[in-house]
């Protein structure tokens, strides 16, 4: 198996999240009115590693980060547009998946990882449409393969070429031996409910299917004759975007580049810092300096400096880049320092002004910040001590973690307030996970009472004692024991193996129901992983190290 | 890894998974009155491979063969029983789980087999409370750790006795670097719904949780003193057996030993032929000989060998006679032979006896059988040709398969009634998947118009061209198409991988919604399988191949 680490392009030594249109390499964003071109056009020189090129339309991190900054640039910069027409630059194919060569030559990390990466994009076009009404068109004028046409998938309605050549297919399987990595099958059977014996052909038809066909299983919303195509989609478009509900003629707010220093143990951003060490990563989260604006035109004012933008954002930055760059990484432990009635206040601000399409964009944002916490492969764990200020939307960073500690009291010598909890009006819906329910509610699956009783103590300091009596933190230690126990723990959690901690995790953090985003995640993901290290796909003389070597590849038939 | 597969003890050539109480030697079956004591009282030396004891009440498949007979029989020899009292024959452990040096010296594809019959048998004790209000009550005299505690889950209470020793636990994350793999984490946070950073605390803790704590944390139902033990048990076996609403006082029917025979080339039973060639197996179904029996009191006399139980039983053994045996086998055939007619009448008359202990024990064994077949991970296919009887309970294995081929018209020579398909009652709600929908609403999810039209058409025969039209088969073929296009289809699926082919199927079977026991067998068993290959666990210095060795296991420390 190929588990040396490929050597990133460019002279860089660490996968960067953070770009701009002006960077872009291989999308082009174009916005007219309320509706939003974006046009895949791969620079196939413009690999994140050395050793492939992008051929076809085809993607690796790199292209997907773009598209992920585009998407968050609509939705900040763009509040005017209705519909994104998601479209390729290329002639004859609409993008020919995840690249082959890529995949064959990453570590079993990396290929896990930016498979979990582009499930959130895709996500987050889906969470564009249902929560501000902007929809997405996809137009596959020639091939939509693999991970082509799970991006298609993504969208509101798939558009497709009715030219005797134009498809959408998933040929992994017979091609690769693996399977669609980024939801395809379960938004095939889930989202578009495909009947499942006509999904089986079609995930096993390497050509994929066209025409009239692909509307008759399903596959695509429309077929369109190519001499209609430009007309058809203008009219599309002008219908979803008629049908929208997004506010027109609102003006964006500039996504201004993070703040980010990285220093030799960490990165200090503006309102937080992430400290390396003894395999255990720190983000100490800081609530805001000031109070909130006085009114919503000074909020779109402050734009991205706005205290609950600018930490989302940052807190986005720093958890990728712990996930990709610090692998070695065991534990994420989230601490904080504020004031919690100042945290508090900015969470009223905007409950008070829900309606503003900014406001709702910073709460949708949580919202994926959040749930990409959820889905990070570390232990994580909250130590809650004088001084924090886990309130609110914070408080989610505590019912987010594997376990949390908090400190009874205070401690010699130090001045600070006791540790409190606040919980507000956010935390009880604002903030689903991707199972569908509020981390609260998930936390008392076995007696809604307690989650009620929960609810009435919104707005009171809730200390060690009366937040452990709630069920809201797993420890409340004094200060004579808290050393040793933390210690012992994050020690012990070091010891564990990281790939059970994994499994563990992925397991107890999702209780409860599923959903299409939580079937993605979890059953298909974890059958994804299970193939990614099987030797039918990537030994010697398996289909992702063999394809297009000329050799057949070679499987061990048993079926396990 | 070790995946060189290990030799059988006392001579075998095959894992049998038929057995009877004269020849088990790991469990104790004792009934008096209503109340059914399974004793497990596992024999050291009675391991199924070479190279291990079954020290501390450890199991193997061997042993779960013997604990899946046993609640069998109760099903059917016992319908006045209305509680199994589940104790340990040993003093001071309850069960250790599954046997570690079992597990460290198997092949990938046993562990997962393993894993999956286990994980069948709990749910099959599960069945029995809710479709034979049939209880369960765990009494937990000394430690349950690992597959110990999950298979006590499986129970509807749970008894610990309060000793200062006796303890749950799940310890396999910390002493092995795998999950419970027996549906463990799933009910501990689906079915018991521990709180998750409970549920964390609990299963990283390897001496596991006692006493009261375990009684607070949900882990059991009641903590019991040592002194009071019996009477306590007696007293709740009591209470349970009064408030279950199994029929007292029914006499049971004798499972009798199976017909069948091995034969160079398969299996004959007196049901079904099992047919091995090419790496396909071909299950030909036969239809029954004659018609139902004419009252309820003439099937009780048939008992085993009425032709709805016996088929069921049959198939059943077929089906784990190929899962374990046959792993060589690309995809199952299913054919059928006999009166569409004569199949329905024996639904029709389990219909009309619904009521009935019996009836409602057939109907529940077929639940259980076809939920088996969906689980096989084999490609799955029916073929209905001239002269098949695919109606009612047996028109559900079409509806299992990935795919389905229907023969248009007769053939040249040959004087069968064209194939025909029939529906009936039975196949709208008798027999729910583990997603707990019925076969045809899980396969028409993106209409449910095309459920009522399919049910609109029971009790006719649908020849292929309805049937097609339905939506029941995938494709129809005429004579001239269907022996290139089977075959064709077959030899590309055996070109495939075997590992992909797995992965793919466990996606597509179940769309739609999700149960606690469909994420055991997708979410939780899917981590398990990627897992139970990682190095950290099964390489030379992982957790499990050290076990015991007095040598610490080296973990890769990358989180993936």
């Amino acid at each position: 198996m190929a588990d040396a680490e490929r050597k990133l392009t460019d002279g860089r030594t660490r996968i960067e999240f953070e770009t701009d249109p002006s960077r872009y390499r291989h999308w082009k964003l174009k916005v007219d009115g309320d509706i939003a071109t974006l046009l895949m056009d791969v620079d196939e020189k413009g690999a994140l590693f050395e050793g492939y090129e992008l051929k076809l339309n085809s993607y690796d991190l790199g292209v997907d980060i773009e598209l992920a900054d585009a998407i968050e640039r609509i939705r900040f910069e763009h509040p005017q547009v209705r519909v994104i027409l998601l479209r390729s630059g290329k002639p004859r194919v609409f993008c020919a998946g995840a690249n082959i060569r890529m995949l064959a030559g990453s570590t079993h990390a990396h290929k896990v990882n930016f498979c979990k990466f582009t499930n959130e994009t895709r996500n987050g076009l889906e969470d564009a449409s249902t929560a501000s009404d902007l929809k997405t068109i996809c137009v596959i004028n020639g091939t939509a393969a693999g991970g082509g046409y799970e991006l298609a998938l993504a969208a509101d309605h798939i558009m497709l070429v009715d030219d005797g050549s134009s498809a959408v297919s998933l040929p992994e399987l017979p091609l690769l031996a693996v399977l669609p990595g980024t939801g395809g099958l379960t938004r095939v059977t889930d989202k578009r409910k495909v009947r499942r014996d006509l999904a089986d052909v079609f995930c096993t038809t390497e050509e994929g299917v066209k025409g009239k066909r692909a509307v008759d299983w399903r596959l695509v919303d429309e077929v369109v004759p190519g001499s209609k195509l430009d007309a058809t989609v203008t009219q599309r478009a002008k219908e979803f975007a008629a049908r929208s509900r997004r506010p027109a003629g609102g003006k964006g707010i500039k996504l201004t580049p993070l703040k980010r220093t990285g220093t030799a143990t960490g990165a200090e951003y503006s309102t937080l810092s992430v400290a390396l060490a003894d395999r255990l990563a720190t983000i100490t989260v800081r609530g805001p300096e000031a109070l909130p604006p006085g009114s919503i035109e000074a909020m779109v004012e402050q734009g991205a400096q706005f205290w609950p933008l600018r930490l989302a954002r940052e807190l986005d930055n720093a958890i990728l880049d712990l996930r990709v760059n610090e692998l070695d990484t065991a534990a994420v432990i989230f601490k904080s320092s504020g004031d919690p009635e100042q945290v508090i206040a900015y969470d009223r601000f905007l409950d008070a002004n829900r309606d503003h399409w900014l406001a709702r964009e910073i709460r949708a944002l949580w919202k994926r910040v959040l749930k990409r916490v959820d889905l990070t492969s570390r232990t994580l764990v909250a130590l809650i001590e004088p001084g924090s200020c886990f309130a609110g939307t914070l408080a989610e960073l505590v019912f987010a973690t594997d376990r949390s500690y908090m400190l009874i009291g205070t401690r010699e010598g130090d001045n600070k307030p006791p540790a409190a909890l606040m919980l507000a009006d956010v935390n009880f819906g604002a903030y689903p996970m991707s199972n569908g329910l509020s981390r609260l509610a998930s936390r008392f699956l076995a007696n809604p009472a307690d989650l009620d009783r929960a609810k009435s103590e919104r707005g009171k300091l809730l200390d060690a004692e009366a937040a452990s009596t709630l069920g809201l933190v797993t420890f409340a230690l004094d200060d004579i024991d808290w050393n040793d126990e933390v210690r012992v723990f994050l020690e012990e959690r070091a010891s564990f193996s990281p790939d059970g901690l994994t499994g563990l995790e992925a397991n107890l953090r999702f209780g409860g129901p599923e959903t299409m985003e939580s079937k993605i995640f979890a059953r298909l993901t974890a059958w994804q992983n299970w193939i990614f290290q099987r030797p039918n796909a990537v030994g010697e003389e398996g289909a992702l190290r063999r394809y297009g070597s000329g050799q057949k590849p070679v499987y061990d038939t048993k079926r396990v």
